[in-house]
């Protein structure tokens, strides 16, 4: 059956005012690009003194590859871009609760801060069905927070799989 | 300063059994390839039907990537030669209980079977630190065990530690 393009818009915000709402809603078009490749719609950015340094869209179904999530691919990026592994100075925008994988990656990678959109109290690991920042002994904290245009966020993902569960009603 | 190659010899087991050992072995000796890299000294293996279909060292440092931990790069391996993001049949073999990354790795490709060389109570996640194994909603519980061949990983990991700290000192 062929693919149904996403039918959310993207949004623009002002170049202006570079806050948690102008980096979520990079995150946010990024979900909407991951749609368009009939991926789970989930985007990410990483910002750092207020430019986006990464911007990727999760890729496991295109790539064949479980880990390709959009947390991963951007830690990725702004590694190879800072030219360093810490990413202390970093801040993470993504539209949903990191996965186990994605939230581990974060402490392994050091990112200061992380701003989700939605929660996920099934896997998410930043507070949702586990705490991954609060392991006791751990060398690297960061500051979790959420919320900012995460009804938007959650909204994209509700429809993707609502319709997904069209299309195989229809099979 | 110059590296020091790895001082411990690499182990050749008979390919005529293949039990746990024998894919220990095979993934202590990724952390030995790991230690000749300049990384620390971890190595992981995943097998499929006796077979070794996935083998990968650390590579972080090489790399200046954080999430390329042996784990990772096996599990994208695998995924890769199977032709399936799912590797509930297949197990992973791996010197250290794996980080809260590769712990959640495990979880989101679906590894049915882990077995690993020695726990690590400071950050591993499959019974050390935490139990990401055990998140009471996630849609896959794989089996998890330890201890074959385990003290000679983790000599390996100390003793590279410990040259890493003289090394250190003599600056």
């Amino acid at each position: 059956m062929k693919e149904t393009p996403c039918p959310f818009p993207k949004v623009f915000p002002s170049q202006l005012v570079k806050d948690d709402l102008f980096f979520m809603q990079m995150a946010y078009n990024e979900a909407i690009n991951a749609w368009n490749l009939d991926e789970v719609p989930i985007g990410a950015v990483i910002a750092l003194d207020g430019e986006v340094i990464a911007s990727a869209c999760n890729r496991t179904r295109q790539s064949g590859d479980p880990t390709a999530h959009a947390e991963m691919i951007a830690i990725t990026m702004a590694a190879k871009k800072i030219g360093d592994w810490r990413l202390n100075d970093c801040q993470l925008f993504v539209t949903k609760e990191p996965c186990p994988m994605c939230s581990g990656a974060v402490i392994m990678s050091r990112i200061g801060e992380v701003h989700f959109g939605f929660l996920d109290s099934k896997m998410g690991c930043l507070g949702g069905a586990q705490s991954l920042h609060e392991l006791p002994k751990s060398n690297h904290t960061p500051v979790v927070s959420h919320g900012t245009f995460g009804e938007e966020c959650h909204a994209l993902v509700q429809a993707f799989f609502q319709l997904q569960r069209q299309k195989k009603d229809l099979r």
